[in-house]
């Protein structure tokens, strides 16, 4: 596993950690959210990943001998490294689940610990959580397009870096089947599959002999791609003979793959060949520049192609290049913070809060969330304040709490599930919400609204703030 | 520093190579050059980055017997884990230096190496290098409009996951001045800097208070973020405030930062007041959304911005997710290798070859690179073959070799260099190539054209290929 340091931050957070250090806010608690603006990708819906690999993160970050070596000859002083020697994040969080469905101003994780603690985590926070959910929601978009066939990440050699490790991890989140990143099979039990390169058909003096050697070396897994020289003269027809050697061997041939040309055509083609050979079983796979839209364009020509390979467009997250995550002090030294703005949908919500999903009995989501403070357990009645004031009862509603306990004293408290668990659990979430929430053009908005409690707490400190400002 | 194992491939260079070891293919040397097709950000050229960070993690690969024990699970045969546990990296590689200035559909680099060596490399070497050049080469463009500017690099909390840390090192390259991220400091050397949050201002009770208490603490480096409440009316006053607090005590303040709204009109209205309160040396940094566009509109209206700190659209080089470099064979087993396509631009180039950039005799770019074989030394006349036929003596002309031997048997050949090195060697670079290749719409075409020798080379083999597919 890639080892990441408490040095994965950003310097400012440092300084202002020595300058609460040096100040009577040393041990002063603070309570941060986390929460994103704009959904990616114009949807109605993003799916929350990464929490996991975060807590797993924070509860093991320290700062090395040579880090504090390096922090000593950037200027930071002797008694403020001595506390970072013995740092620890020993603070508690609460969070929605990974796999959760999750929309824009309404807190999606909260941090409870010292303002030096919640501060030195805020980077690897939001770098984390940010990109996970953007690739989840970006691989959740496709496994809506493609109903039933395999999703297969290939990205790797096109991601952003060492972004393609936690790409792949957050592409199972949303709903593939797989990746070709051997590090992520490793160290998160994703399974790995791939076929072959092109070089790898050019190195044979001719493209029989490659498929001849690939097939004989493979198990039950053969794919042979078929477009190095022609696809319809010739990688179909020595496809064709090789699935029949194969056959009088006891073997069967997966899947031929397709990388380049008219995917629909050429699938359309090349299964006609293969069905006039007998070959029903032989898979068709297709890679190339494939995102959520060209894989519906394809689906909807009925093109037969069962395999997806998906790469730059999964794992870059293309074309959003980020999701704008951010981390809003709400409470600090006992007393609730607001931070206002020129525009009204910047300000912040001030408190420790609780977020509900309102659902019906029957468990189907209303297209409404109800924020409120954290110890109010159910909310009478919600205010929607960030369009045309109106208002909605929720007495006949189910309220489901969003934010659960993940972390507590710096310890995860939550048991840890395997990647298709929370893939599940995402698809379970995704099925409670209704389609409107999910087209690609002008989705449904998911409402938020606030209770009366929360909504007077905010006011009051607006007011405060706008009178100290005259 | 992050460690990249020999696991950070696709699937299937791990199953080719496995293929390659069962056949007589195990030893056959092979030739494969990486290059790109499409110019970032519709830009007119590219900066090439990631050689040194590449270089020395493929000559450190290797397979640990945790990841062989992995391998074994995923049903690798024995005999080829008993060949990876002892896998280096013995090939050679020719490649242009970092800070070059690069074009489409011309080797930047070439390695020579075995088969199943070349292939277990290429994920890591498209994944390092793609990212590197395509981040240095958005700074670039940012440089290139910011002047004098000091510019900062303030992505990682946007960044894709770990990409942060090498788009850090990138920024460097295509010519920023600093970073915010702490590990990219302590590993590549980069000056790191950071002023405060808004969090941090709101943790006080009074702007004030948190303004005098960072003073207190900082050196010489103490910026104040004026945004929190309301930039003119209090951030602005409160700062000229604590900036005579500072010259009491015989410091000064090195700026006041800008993170909201009309950077363009707060600029200036900060400066009238900073002025006539005399500080005039207090500089002014401005953060929030920016890119080589914004900056060029911010400096067109004349905003008296020092500083920028330019966060998510440098280090995921927004709005392109990638480059899209490819690694293609070229040669294996003693013969030429090419692979023809439907499309005539993607017909890659057999061959060992070399890439001369042409040049006048006072050392200024013509706008053209040509491309022999290897042993070429000069190249008489270059011809086009991907727009309408033409050809160019070239004996007026110096010819400059771009790919220079940087790795022989596994071992790096060539001194390392420092970022700032690198830094200053590509704004030389840059200041050859003429202004119509830097504008940003539409800029001239960087032409390149090949040898007689490799000419006829290619077309032989496009007609052998032919003449087998009838």
């Amino acid at each position: 596993m890639l080892k990441i340091s408490a040095m994965y931050t950003d310097q400012y957070q440092l300084a202002m950690a020595q300058v609460y250090f040096k100040s009577n806010q040393k041990n002063h608690r603070a309570i941060f959210d986390y929460y994103f603006r704009d959904l990616p990708f114009q949807g109605g819906y993003a799916v929350f990943a990464g929490l996991e690999d975060f807590l797993k993160i924070i509860s093991e970050l320290k700062f090395s001998p040579s880090d504090l070596e390096y922090l000593q000859e950037q200027g930071f002083e002797k008694d403020f490294l001595e506390f970072l020697k013995d740092f620890r994040f020993t603070g508690n969080i609460n969070s929605c689940m990974e796999g959760d469905l999750v929309f824009p101003n309404r807190p999606i994780l909260q941090v409870e610990a010292t303002l030096i603690e919640a501060q030195i985590i805020e980077t690897i926070l939001l770098n984390l959580l940010n990109f996970q959910t953007l690739i989840a929601t970006k691989a959740s978009r496709i496994r809506l397009v493609a109903g039933d066939a395999t999703l297969l990440d290939f990205g790797l050699r096109r991601a952003q870096a060492l972004g393609g490790y936690y790409a792949s991890r957050a592409a199972m989140i949303g709903g593939f089947n797989g990746t070709s990143n051997v590090i992520a099979g490793k160290d998160f039990g994703i399974p790995v599959s791939g076929t072959m390169a092109h070089s790898f058909v050019q190195s044979f003096d001719n493209e029989i002999d490659a498929f001849r050697s690939f097939a004989q070396a493979s198990a039950e897994n053969c794919v042979l791609l078929v477009d190095t020289y022609n696809t319809l003269k010739s990688g179909i027809p020595n496809a064709i003979l090789i699935a029949r050697e194969m056959e009088s061997k006891g073997k069967k041939l997966l899947a031929i793959r397709l990388d380049s040309g008219d995917l629909s055509y050429l699938a359309k083609e090349s299964r006609k060949m293969l069905d006039e050979a007998g070959l029903h079983y032989v898979k068709i796979a297709a890679s190339n520049q494939l995102d959520e839209f060209v894989i519906k364009s394809l689906l909807e020509q009925q093109a037969p192609i069962d395999i997806f390979g998906v790469g730059t467009n999964l794992v870059t997250g293309n074309p959003d290049a980020a999701l704008d995550g951010v981390y809003k002090l709400s409470f600090s030294a006992g007393k609730p913070r607001i931070k206002i703005s020129e525009s009204i949908v910047k300000v912040t919500l001030p408190h420790k809060k609780q977020v509900f999903r309102i659902k019906t009995k029957d468990g189907k989501c209303v297209g409404a969330d109800a924020i409120g403070l954290y110890h109010e357990n159910r909310i009478e009645e919600m205010f929607h304040p960030f369009e045309p004031y109106k208002s909605m009862r929720l007495n006949t509603f189910e309220q489901e709490p969003l934010l659960k306990p993940v972390m507590m004293n710096g310890k995860i408290t939550i048991p840890l599930r395997s990647l298709a668990e929370i893939a599940n659990y995402s698809m379970e979430r995704l099925a409670q919400l209704p389609i409107e929430y999910k087209r690609f053009n002008n989705p449904h908005i998911y409402k938020i609204g606030i209770s009366q409690t929360l909504q007077n707490g905010r006011d009051h400190l607006i007011t405060d703030i706008k009178k100290r400002l005259k």
